[in-house]
Order: structure tokens, then C-alpha cells, then sequence
């Protein structure tokens, strides 16, 4: 359903890219002995001499000259023998020729180009290689020819992958990567247009190549949204410091530093002699090893590397039971609930009173009751507390619960929908956690429209508010992932939550729904509407939004999944995605309106979403069409 | 595309069936020490009493009464806690409670057992327990109810699965097992039918429970191609020896051993003093243990596990060109190349000139050409080889090993299509590699139609002749993986190559097809016609036709994938799966007549088959609409 890429956990892995190769095998045992994990190899044999020589008289379609290298006995390079397919398969990336130019203007020099281009790609193919590498795209080319043959050899089907070799920059200062006048057009422009040329095809991805001049903060971050396979840093990327070690300087040094972020393999690229030889690249992988070692841990889990850019249905507790994994998880949060306690122990502070009702309205299997018995402790307040659950399952365990201390006396388990309870008192606090990745997404409005029946004169709420926020993402991973789940527009017209690695926000989140407990009233509007604005500081693509909540639960104690606020360590909620069905190509300078409603009917929440600037799209999910949240009868 | 069971390669998983589990931790505990890996135990608390009494005014549809335990406010059962969420699902398989019978002629026992079953259902999957068990059926049951119940919860498509427990006779002699007289009916045709009624479902499997009395060899053999998800050994099947320690008979040992061959878990099923205890238990399980350890090792190759029930497209190396690993695969075989030599050799010492020519008609990467030089070696016969094949990049690898010693001077690497190769000289001997699973499904005919143009007047083929033969298959799970690639007809009209674990042939195969090499005419023809009659020895459900070949390389030395006559330790090949659409219910005594054809048109070959009695079906894949081998253009 989803492709996942492959991605290393807490390990950098590295490799090099080599010019020439004598010995394959020999490459290979370099390469572990220098630590690294693979090669970058030129595919054919150097000796086996295919550069087509410019004539004039072979500008014409008609070419009709085959190949001059069709008829040579000796092997066009290496034997298929001299690795185990797993070697190939693990250990080799293979290179195409240089010479190969499939947007030359020379007629002749494209036909052979486009004759080595698919012979090259499925000797690649046999050997099972992971991916070829394109000679590196440079401003001047048109791309479009390129792009042709990417498709057609692509429609194979075959797992070999094509990676576009793109520098960082046009720029003009360095010689040995970019020998072409500064470009209006950026590496980036290229790249979107092969990209888009060839429909983003999953088989497609990027080699990003570092160079001695870097590019800005906004064009730097395009790439975390982009299928970057490789990182290709030069040695000539490096300066020698007072030992003679290489090392990088501190734009470079902090621009790869970012990049580690992105967990993609590193390759150093360079002449025979620092590459070919153990020695030779060892000081440039030692280094790269030191920087990425000296990287802060990010409390990030690698177990959770499954999940980027996967796409979830959000929950529907209301709806549906929940698993008792899936509680397990929920209860693991190391934060959520000292959060919650916290927020408990605050109020139960300031509520002076001889015993305190409190409510916990959907207990799943109690962790809010013993969050709120342990507040209790803490400030040695009389609690009684009412588990509401629906869930039988979830039951069973809480009535095991309520007869072992330290819930005995203090608890009763009730079975029922909390929308339609009746309590045999008022409660001076309604407890609960029905906030989904967008605040108000698995029905929290709802689910609490009971609570001005329940709550004293003078209760509360915790959480007190939930407010939702969203911002345009440029994500043509989890645009492609959506498409992947076929062809039914409805895909495009559902929201996700995911994890997203492939994916830059192209601006800042804003606020866009908020809601208040209890609100107070005795009949509800739970429909919303909002008109945001952005500014697009940056040529994107637009793929869609991106949405968070940030909830207050008492006093100043809150839950946040802002980017900018997030709740340190607490990882119960991925973001939410909001597709749009046709990507829009954004140009900088230009201001993007976006719309989003929440509405409902008797039986279903949903949310319609559209853009009407810079230019207007269709509004997505009308009347819930594709999506909706169901809201059961109340039983 | 296809579910492939758990299994567990080289070692007998073991449970203990309990009837009370006082404790679940203490329990799983006790499992570990007795050498065990999961427990089977009751889903609900047996003080958590629901049987209802039987009494003449509930025997009507409108029960109108609320079960009796619905009010009651002590816990079901154990807490959802009390494992973690791992712990369920690995080490425990849930048992429904004993007194559910869905076919009760009582309309109040059948309501309230509804009830129960869902609700109990329910708890299993809230739990993400891998199973739950139903009570064992019986001669007497209709089951049509239980197989309604089971489509009902299954319906809801959690993973948590329904097992029926079967026993293995309905017998006389077990009054602990079966306390019913004998029947008419087996247990075979018992769960077939609840089978049937659920559709085969994917989520439904069986616990084979082995009784006193046991069964013929073609009745036990069915099991085979059943889910049979585990097979339950009552301690009452043991009988003590000398020592005082449980065994078995001879003829449950010998039934045990073979059900090994199955790789399903075994559980050991008994009364509380004997299951409850590590201590109880554990001599049972030393010598199941025992039991397994002296099993004869089998040469089976844990990796190939994965491709259990696995459907495969057979290759078209005409058409297609194939990866280097897959003919590193075809190169690992330890058999068939030795038996390529010892062909080649034996012709080689009987063929006495000065200088043999050989030609390799599809050389790959050379494995035919290196078995050719060997045997020369071996023979001290000079010979020059032509290594002819059309595949670019394994060329490439054969110019690479004919630039080296042994080869050199010794083989002449051609690129060209075996059809239309024009050759400087005449061969006197072909040797060839074209063989599929059904032998001539790789096109080998076809391919070696030039033959005749390529050898000298007394020149011969290796191999010389190949034959293919057909057997009436049995395998649910065949059927259903094919079903589940899509909806559409042609996928029951192509045949698939896969290694059957969950299938039992219904009768011995015959032979159908055979080809000889060269066949001497200028003009071939390679339609073929078999009419072949099967006789059915025991009730079995038809589900397609599985083939097999043999192929005489040269005097005597054969390769063949027969099952009574396959060429021990040779890998290369699984057989093959000829599906019919809908599943044929076959009688003991009947005679099933089958009929194949293979076919041609200038593009590809296919074949067609049939059943004509004991009913006729509709022919399979009429005119190749559905499947084919393409038959390229000779270039």
C-alpha cells in the first residue's frame, strides 16, 4: 500500500563514489576497511570507448548508423560473477556513462546516448543493482529527452531505481562542480520539472550533490520534501586543517549536520586518490563519522522509522472499540499523563471541599482515574471517581482494577455512552482525552456535549480548550502515497494521520478551529469555518495541509504537536494530512487562501477544504462525500 | 497477494491446553519451564457462570429475555493487564466458553450462545489474541448456525482468527472424546461443510484433535490440505510405559511423526493435574520433543518456507530476459549440474573422435558450458563449445569466463536467438537447459526446432526427450490464494508454479506430454492431446491439476520432479498449478476424466483443460485468452 523508504535508524551509512574501478572485489574490501557500507560505480568499463564524436553531418534524425560498439567481442565491462547477486544487490550503486547526453542537440549523439542509456540500465536491471545514477543535470540542459528515457525504461516494472544526480546550486564559484554561468533556473527548478515530467514515478529519486556554494534556508528544506536517495559530498567540498586532516568548514558543517537529519546515505566523491584507496578516503569518512557522532540524540525511536510517511485512518473511538495494544501504546506516553496529573493535582490544590466527584468520561482501561487517584495522594484531597467506558473489553479491566487497591472505594466503573449517562450526582470535575491529531477530530465537541448535565455550577473541564492548527505542505511523497491507494478520488478527499518525513511546511501553522468546555450552552454548534491566509516565501509545491492541535488542560499546563510547542517527548499523535487532488506549483511572492469548514448531520462530522488563491481548486469532500466521522446513535 | 501461514521452520512449537487458569502469568510461566511456547486456555472466568438451564418455554424464537449476566457488576474475566500486549499475542490462544452451542435445538441456549460468542469474540480481539477455539463438534451438530455466527464476527475483518475444533474420528472406543455413537458422517465432511458455508474464509482454520481411535491413510492425508492451524493430543491418547512415563502406540507415534511433516504447533490437552503444572506436563511434552528430535532431517531449507502456497507466474525466458541472481539460483542447484556432467561425460566416453563440437543452446552464465568442459576433463577428449544466448548482459559475463583459463580457445561466445543462429559448423552434440515445471512450459520444443539444422547427421540432444504428467489436486489453499488475486476469471485459467505445503493429490500422477530431441522432421508439430481418467479413492474436494516432469538427459541419467521419483536434493524446480474456477465435490469410487491440450499460434503457446466427468465443467482458457507463452518474433 505504502512504500516505505529504506532509512538506517541511529546509523549513518556511508559510501564511495568512485571514478574508476579496476577490481570491484578489491573496491568492496576498500570500501569496508575505510568504513563504509557501499560503492558508487561506473557500470561500463572505461576502456570499452562509446564517446561519440560531434560531426555536423550527424545533426539529422535519421541517424541510420548503428551503434559502432555493437559488433566488439571483448565484454563491455565486468563479469556478473565477480560479486554474489546479494553484493550487487547491498554494496553497488552503479553509475551511467558520462558521455551519455540524452539532450544533446547532436541527433547522433542523443540516438547513442538513448541506445547506451537503456542498454546500461538493464545491464543495472540483471545485476539487480538498487539504482543507477544519471550524469549530474546541469542548467543548460532541457531535460526533457532525459525524462522520456526515464519513463520508458521505468515502465519495466523492474526494481532497479533511477537516481537524478542534481547540485545543490548552479552557483558560479566552484569549477570543478559547475563550470556554467549562474542560472535563473534552480537545481530544484530542474529537478521539479523531470520530476513532474515523468509523474513523479516511484522509481524516481535524487542524488544531492553538495558544492562549494551553498543556497539559502527555504531553497535548502525543499529538498526534505523531495525522494533524496543520496547525499554526494566532494572531496574538493573539504579544506585541510593545521594537521593536514580534512575538514569542513562551518556553513558546510552545519549544512550536513541538517542533513543527517534526513537519515539518507552519505557518499564522498573524488579523484582516484582519495577515493580508490582504503587510505586515501578513510580521513573524509572519519570525519563525517566524528560530525555525525557529535549529533544531539533526538529522542527519536527507530522502531517508529516504520511509520514515516505512513498513512493512517485517523481512530474513531466513538465509532469503534479500541484494541488493548493499542491502549498499551496510549498508556506508554512518558508525558501525556504526568501532564494530566499534573493539571488534577493543580485544580484539586485550589478546590478546597470535603470529596471531590470527578468524571472520567472515556476511562479505556483507567489510565486518567489512576492519574487523577495519584493527584489525589499528592495533595490529600477525598476523591470519588466514575469510570465511564462504552468498551466491554475495556471494562473487564477496569472492574479488575476497581477491586484491588488503591482504587477500592474510590472508583465506580460504569458501562455506558457518556452522551447519554445518567449520574447519580453532579461532578465538580469532568476529566477526559478525546482529542485527535486535529484537536477536534474524533469528536471531542460531541462526546462532551453532555458535560453541562453532569458538571456542578462551578466544575470544570480538562482539558479546558483545544484549539486546531493547519499549514500548506509541500509533500509529494504522501501525495504519492495517497494515489496509491487507487484510483477513487475519495483517497484525495480523506484526511491521514502520518508521521511525515518527506514533507516541508511552506509556511507557519495558523489557528484554525477552537473549542471550550464546557461552552455553557444547553444546545450546541459544534460547525466551524475558516479563511486563512499564507505567504509563500519560496517557489513549492503545494500537495496539501498539514494539521496539529495544542490543548489546555488546567492552569497553564497544556499538550501541544506544534512543531514550534511541541510537548517534549510525547509522541501519542502524529500530524494530520489533508490532501488536495491536484498538486499546485506555488511561486514565491504569492499569497495562498485556503478554506476549511467542519460540519455535520445526524449521523457524520466532516470537514470540507478548498484553495481560492493564487488559484481557485474544486472544494474537496462536499457534504462528507469521501469522509466522515460517525457519530453513533446515542445508546 | 497471498497469506502465507506461520510456520516454524526447525522446531516444534508447543502449548498446553489448560481447562482452569487460575493465574495467566503463572501459567505462561509454567509453559516456559515445561519447554512449552503458548498456552490455550478459556477466554471467560468459569465462576463467571452463563450456563443456561435448559427448560421447554425458552424452545421458542422470541426469547424476549435480556441474558442473565448482562447486570452483573464483577468482571468477566481476568484483566487486559494482566499481559502485556505481546504476551497475548505470541503465548495465548483463547478458548470459548464450553457451554456455547450455536445449534442448540433450545432457541434460548442458541440466542444466549449468540450473545456469548460475539461478546467472547470481541474480548479475543480486543486482546489481539492470534485465535479463539471453538468447542469441539460433534457428529450430532449442524453446524449451519455455528458456520452463521462465525461469518458474522468474521465479517468485521480483525485479525483475531476462528479455529473449529475437529476431532480426528467420530469413533466409538474414546468415551472421554466422543461419546457418541458412530456416524455415517466423518469430521472431514463436517468442517467441510462449515468450510463451504463460510466460504473458505481466510480468517477460519481448524485444531485437529487426535483421539484413541485413528483413521485411514487417504482420510488423514485430506487434513493436508486443510488450514489445520493446530493439533490438539489429549493425555488420554498416552499410555504409560515401564518407567512410568507417558508414550505412545505405535500407531499414534507413527500418526504423530507424519503430522510433524505439517509444521503446525501441537498442543497437549488434559485435566487440570497433568496441564497445570510444569511438572505435570512436562514429561508429555519430553516426549513430544523426543518424538520430533528423531525425525529423519529432510534437507529442507528453512529460507524456502516463504514460498509455501506461494503462486508464482512460471518464467518465459523466451520472452523475458532473466536477473543475475536468478541464475545464481539455477547455479546453487547441487544436483542438476553434476547430472548435466555425468550426461555429457557419458557421451563423451562413448564418442570417439578427434574433436567433439558442442553446442550450448541458452548458455546464461555459463553453468552448462563449465559441466561441458569438465566432463572433457574428465574424458580427455578435446572439444570446442559454442555458447550461444540471446541475454546482453549475461554475454557479457560469458566473455568475461571465455577470456580465462579453462575456456579460453575452448568457446566461442555467440549473442544470437538459438532459432535463427546460422552456425559455421555442424554439432555433435545440443545440449540445453529449456525445462519448466510441466517440461515443456518453458518453450524447449519450440526453441530447439533449429536442432535439426544445427547437428551433424549422428549428432544428439541432452536432454533427449521430456515428459510431463498431471494428478487431480485437493488444496483449499491453492484455491483461495488465487481467488485472492483478483476477481477476474484468467486468473483461474494460468497456471502458477509454486511449492505446495497445503494440498494432498488425489490420485498418482499419470503421464501427459512428451517431446524427444531431435524429433528428425523439418517440420514440427508441438500441439499435443491427453485424455487421461483418474479414480477417486476417498471424498476430496477438486481444485485444479498439479504437474510434474521427467526428462532422460542420456543413458539412463535423468531430472524429475515426481514426487515418488524426484532427484533427490535437486532444488530448481516446483511444480505446477493448473486451478479450475469452481471447486468439484468428488465421491469415493468415482472416475474423474480429465483433458488437456496444448495449442499454438504464431505468438504463443498455451494450453487448455478440462473435466468431463463425474460432471463436465466449462474448458479452461479457451484459445489462450487468458494465459499464454509468448513465442517472440525469431530475430
Amino acid at each position: 500500500m505504502v512504500v516505505v523508504h529504506p532509512i538506517s535508524g541511529d546509523q549513518l551509512v556511508l559510501g564511495l563514489d568512485l571514478v574508476t574501478v579496476p577490481s570491484l572485489k578489491a573496491a568492496l574490501e576498500n570500501v569496508e576497511t575505510s568504513g563504509c557500507d557501499f560503492v558508487v560505480c561506473p557500470l561500463v568499463h572505461p576502456r570499452y570507448e562509446r564517446v561519440p564524436l560531434e560531426r555536423n553531418d550527424w545533426n539529422t534524425e535519421d541517424v541510420g548508423v548503428k551503434p559502432p560498439w555493437i559488433d566488439r567481442d571483448d565484454p563491455l565491462t565486468r563479469s556478473g560473477m565477480e560479486l554474489r547477486s546479494g553484493q550487487w544487490i547491498e554494496g553497488v550503486v552503479g553509475k551511467l556513462s558520462p558521455w551519455i547526453r540524452l539532450d544533446s542537440t547532436s541527433a547522433r549523439t542523443r540516438r547513442l546516448s538513448e541506445v547506451a542509456f537503456r542498454e546500461e540500465y538493464e545491464l543495472a536491471a540483471h545485476l539487480s543493482l538498487k539504482a543507477v545514477i544519471t550524469p549530474r543535470i546541469s542548467s543548460a540542459d532541457d531535460c526533457a529527452n532525459l525524462a522520456n528515457c526515464i519513463n520508458s525504461v521505468l515502465s519495466s516494472e523492474l526494481p532497479t531505481r533511477i537516481w537524478v544526480r542534481v547540485p545543490i546550486s548552479f552557483g558560479t564559484g566552484d569549477p570543478e562542480l559547475c563550470g556554467e554561468p549562474a542560472s535563473e533556473r534552480s537545481p530544484w527548478d530542474v529537478w521539479n520539472k523531470i520530476r513532474t515530467l515523468c509523474n513523479s514515478h516511484r522509481s524516481l529519486g535524487v542524488v544531492l550533490e553538495i558544492a562549494s556554494e551553498l543556497v539559502g534556508k527555504r531553497a535548502t528544506e525543499r529538498w526534505c520534501a523531495e525522494p533524496v536517495e543520496m547525499i554526494s559530498i566532494p572531496t574538493s567540498t573539504f579544506v585541510k586543517n593545521k594537521a593536514g586532516f580534512p575538514v569542513l568548514l562551518k556553513r558546510h558543517k552545519d549544512f550536513v549536520t541538517n542533513m543527517f537529519q534526513s537519515k539518507v546515505p552519505f557518499a564522498v566523491s573524488g579523484n582516484a586518490a582519495t577515493t580508490n584507496s582504503a587510505e586515501g578516503a578513510k580521513p573524509y569518512v572519519m570525519f563525517l563519522a566524528h560530525l555525525f557522532g557529535k549529533q544531539p540524540a533526538d529522542g527519536h525511536d527507530a522502531d517508529d522509522d516504520q511509520y514515516l510517511d505512513y498513512l493512517q485512518s485517523p481512530l474513531q473511538p466513538l465509532a469503534d472499540n479500541l484494541e488493548g495494544s493499542m491502549y498499551e501504546t496510549f498508556e506508554s506516553d512518558p508525558v501525556k499523563y504526568a501532564r494530566y496529573q499534573e493539571a488534577v493535582r493543580l485544580y484539586l490544590s485550589q478546590k478546597i471541599v470535603e470529596r471531590v466527584v470527578i468524571m472520567v468520561l472515556g476511562a479505556g482501561r483507567g489510565p486518567l482515574v489512576a492519574a487523577c487517584l495519584a493527584a489525589a495522594e499528592q495533595t490529600q484531597r477525598k476523591v470519588y471517581v466514575y469510570a465511564v467506558e462504552k468498551n466491554a473489553s475495556a471494562i473487564i479491566t477496569l472492574r479488575n482494577r476497581r477491586d484491588r487497591e488503591p482504587w477500592k472505594h474510590r472508583v465506580k466503573v460504569v458501562q455506558a455512552d457518556m452522551r447519554s449517562w445518567k449520574s447519580p450526582e453532579k461532578a465538580d470535575l469532568i476529566v477526559s482525552e478525546l482529542l485527535g491529531s486535529f484537536g477536534d477530530n474524533e469528536l471531542s465537541p460531541e462526546c462532551l456535549s453532555s458535560t453541562h448535565k453532569l458538571l456542578a455550577r462551578d466544575g470544570i473541564c480538562i482539558p479546558q480548550n483545544s484549539t486546531s492548527f493547519i499549514a500548506p505542505i509541500c509533500s509529494q511523497a504522501l501525495h504519492s502515497n495517497v494515489a496509491a491507494l487507487g484510483p477513487s478520488r475519495a483517497h484525495f478527499e480523506t484526511p491521514y494521520v502520518v508521521k511525515i518525513r518527506h514533507g516541508v511546511p511552506i509556511s507557519s501553522p495558523q489557528p484554525c478551529f477552537k473549542f471550550t468546555h464546557p461552552n455553557g450552552k444547553e444546545s450546541h454548534d459544534y460547525s466551524r469555518y475558516a479563511h486563512l491566509t499564507f505567504d509563500v516565501e519560496e517557489d513549492y509545491v503545494l500537495h496539501g495541509f498539514v494539521g496539529y492541535f495544542d490543548a489546555l488542560l488546567y492552569g497553564g499546563i497544556d499538550l501541544s504537536i506544534l512543531p514550534e510547542t511541541h510537548t517534549p517527548k510525547m509522541f501519542s499523535w502524529y500530524s494530520i494530512y489533508f490532501p488536495i487532488v491536484r498538486p499546485l506549483l506555488l511561486k514565491r511572492g504569492e499569497v495562498l487562501d485556503f478554506h476549511m469548514w467542519r460540519r455535520s448531520s445526524a449521523k457524520k462530522v466532516w470537514y470540507e477544504w478548498t484553495v481560492t488563491s493564487p488559484a481557485p481548486i474544486a472544494i474537496h469532500n462536499v457534504n462528507g462525500r469521501s469522509y466522515g466521522m460517525d457519530v453513533l446513535p446515542i445508546s
